[in-house]
């Protein structure tokens, strides 16, 4: 019975896939200056023409593994649109900064005007993951340098000096260890070393350790909760800051540590991500009252000031389900499937907008939808199809078949 | 009828002043390092010890303001509450910046150490008002002195040179009259101002003159929305930003222009302001299906892309009373009377907290409680008290006795 359920949702999500393919494709494409427009109304109309670099790069990437590994998508039309987002970004992502440096811009006008920049890491972080994985299919050595070259960068901010970022060193601004800036390195240490040669593993071997150490440090509370910042020496920081759980992240950290733990063979590694970042973020985020993830969480029972906290947004239930059925893949323990199978019911019956295409992103606690539009400044086309894509390999893995 | 409403009104008005006036001296002061705490949960335990700079200005504004106005809190306990904010605010509010320039930090741990400083002239604006009133009261002339100096700093930043905020000069980032900057100076031109010697008001004149001009660009669409955002010369600006609408925000201008008409005894103005910046507001802004105010809203109803957009928050509805109440005290139209008792009821059966004092500020859009802290780091001593101080001094005008 399983069998046909796995069956039937491999279905649906290849189906969903599809669609969400077909909407950005439709959609987001900037025909005059290059590069994708984010902010999409519920039926397809650009609603605002800025263009935030986090989701140029992101959907480069998609594009780019969609057609590199999906055989369906194996067509010019998705490479072109790979290569239109990574045309713009190059062209225009990188900004100089007053101290002679440069920084990734967070947001571009349509014809690639900087409007924004974050003193963070993130636009560098999708930067990279769009270059590499452009760079695989184009088969364009100079991307492949580039991405290697703003690793180094992003390497010597975390781990050397992050002053080069922007911001003012001030006293009372302690030293922490997000989960963000780790998960977020291992990550790109998983997409630049996959498939690529022993020298290449082992130039990030000592880094990808790092970045896993780091991420376990945000086990807390004697292995019962997952925190959101430590100090850099793994214990608890003081205040709202400290306690803050977002489980969504979690499950996301989750699935990266298990596919580290399958690269490594490391079963003790296996056994930490499915308990501590996959059971326990499920078992504190999951709302009771109404179905759905919470989006923050006060470890101490306070109420988070971040005013989103009980909403129910798309990304947290894509990052569930992969984790889930990743886990359940891996260890093939049947309670792990039903946690899947419940968060798929609740995040289908929710997110998917059937009229026209792809998902709602913001849901009230109660499940309305609070937001109706397809893109915004943080919502592009990844989450939903990362997921899917995922998914859909797990399940064909699963299932004994390949697409 | 209405004599004896008014008379409710004002007794529960007043009475509620006192109820949220003892929360504040009860739980918010920290003994141990001076200023307040302003993270304080739904019963008064502090859940957090960060103190945020803004609400330190605006606490030592409201304590002062009321100590030296208001005959029932002229008491040594509500003088010593202000001095205590005010002397921990000197000591710790300003902090040396990398261009040997200094700008007042956002955010300090309890012992006065900063811990993020904002890129915009909010926390000078508050440590102005806090300075100017308590100097007021305690007549110390430094901190008239200092008050001075750094409304000098705002002027030249608003007005001749923004550079010392740290901003990166982005050719994609277009300059905005945002309509808190007018607004705010506006509001600090009336504190330094209020019952000062003539060659105090001439000093302030031309700038006072500028800011009412800067925010009554803000009357778009021919005369029928206000948006938050507007280019330098008063045009609409594109995308998300230019279609932003905040009725709250509008309303809290309003009552500014109205204070600033009765001053210059301008007809013109009042009609502005009332017209444009009260009822329009309304119009837009009230939610016909579970009543209260939104907090965002986009002019050509689009989903405005800030998650909090449909939550009614506390201090749009405290500018609403305000600015009801006023607009009718100075007209005596009826209509904006009812208008105000409106208000006052979703107001007064959704936002106090009966059981522990003080006022909820953060409700769902079908008014449950979302967040039921009292304070948080844009929740402090001030919306309520200030709603409450002006409403209570604008009914006693109108039933024509004084407390």
């Amino acid at each position: 019975m399983s069998t046909v359920m796995l069956q039937e949702v491999r279905e649906r999500i290849s189906k969903e896939l599809d669609t969400v393919v077909d909407f950005w494709l439709k959609y987001s494409h900037d025909k005059e200056h290059g590069g994708y427009f984010t902010c999409i109304g519920k039926d397809g109309k650009i609603f605002d023409e800025l263009k935030y670099v986090w989701l140029q790069g992101r959907q480069v990437w998609m594009y780019s593994r969609l057609y590199r590994t999906v055989d369906r998508f194996h067509k010019p039309e998705i490479l072109e649109a790979a290569k239109a987002g990574g045309e713009f970004l190059r062209k225009f992502a990188r900004v100089s900064t007053s101290n002679g440096q440069w920084k990734c811009a967070f947001c571009l006008t349509k014809d690639g005007k900087a409007v924004k920049v974050q003193r963070t890491i993130f636009s560098e972080c999708f930067y990279v993951m769009a270059m590499d994985e452009l760079g695989r299919v184009t088969g364009d050595k100079d991307m492949q340098l580039e991405a290697e070259q703003v690793m180094e960068q992003l390497i010597y901010w975390v781990r050397v000096d992050g002053s080069g970022l922007g911001r003012p060193q001030l006293l009372g601004d302690v030293p922490t260890n997000s989960m963000a800036v780790p998960m977020m390195l291992l990550c790109l240490v998983q997409q630049l070393t996959e498939g690529r040669d022993q020298e290449v593993v082992e130039k990030y071997k000592e880094l990808s350790s790092w970045c896993v150490q780091q991420v376990l440090q945000h086990i807390q509370r004697n292995g019962t909760a997952i925190l959101e910042n430590v100090s850099p020496d793994g214990a608890e920081l003081p205040g709202c800051q400290g306690r803050l759980q977002n489980p969504g992240h979690a499950l996301e950290a989750g699935w990266f540590l298990l596919q580290c733990s399958a690269q490594r063979e490391d079963k003790e590694l296996q056994r930490a991500a499915i308990d501590k970042f996959v059971e326990l973020p499920y078992q504190c985020g999951w709302d009771q009252e109404h179905g759905g993830l919470f989006y923050f969480l006060d470890v101490d029972g306070h109420c988070p000031t971040q005013l989103e906290w009980n909403m129910k947004l798309w990304w947290p239930h894509c990052e569930a389900l992969i984790a889930f059925l990743m886990a359940y893949s891996q260890t093939k323990k049947p309670e792990l499937l039903d946690r899947f199978f419940q968060i798929y019911e609740y995040t289908f019956s929710h997110f998917p907008d059937v009229k026209n295409g792809e998902w709602f992103g913001y849901l009230s606690q109660d499940g309305k939808v609070a937001m109706d539009f397809k893109g915004g400044p943080f919502k592009g086309f990844f989450h939903v199809p990362r997921c899917l894509y995922m998914c859909e390999r797990i399940l064909d893995d699963l299932l004994g078949s390949s697409s």
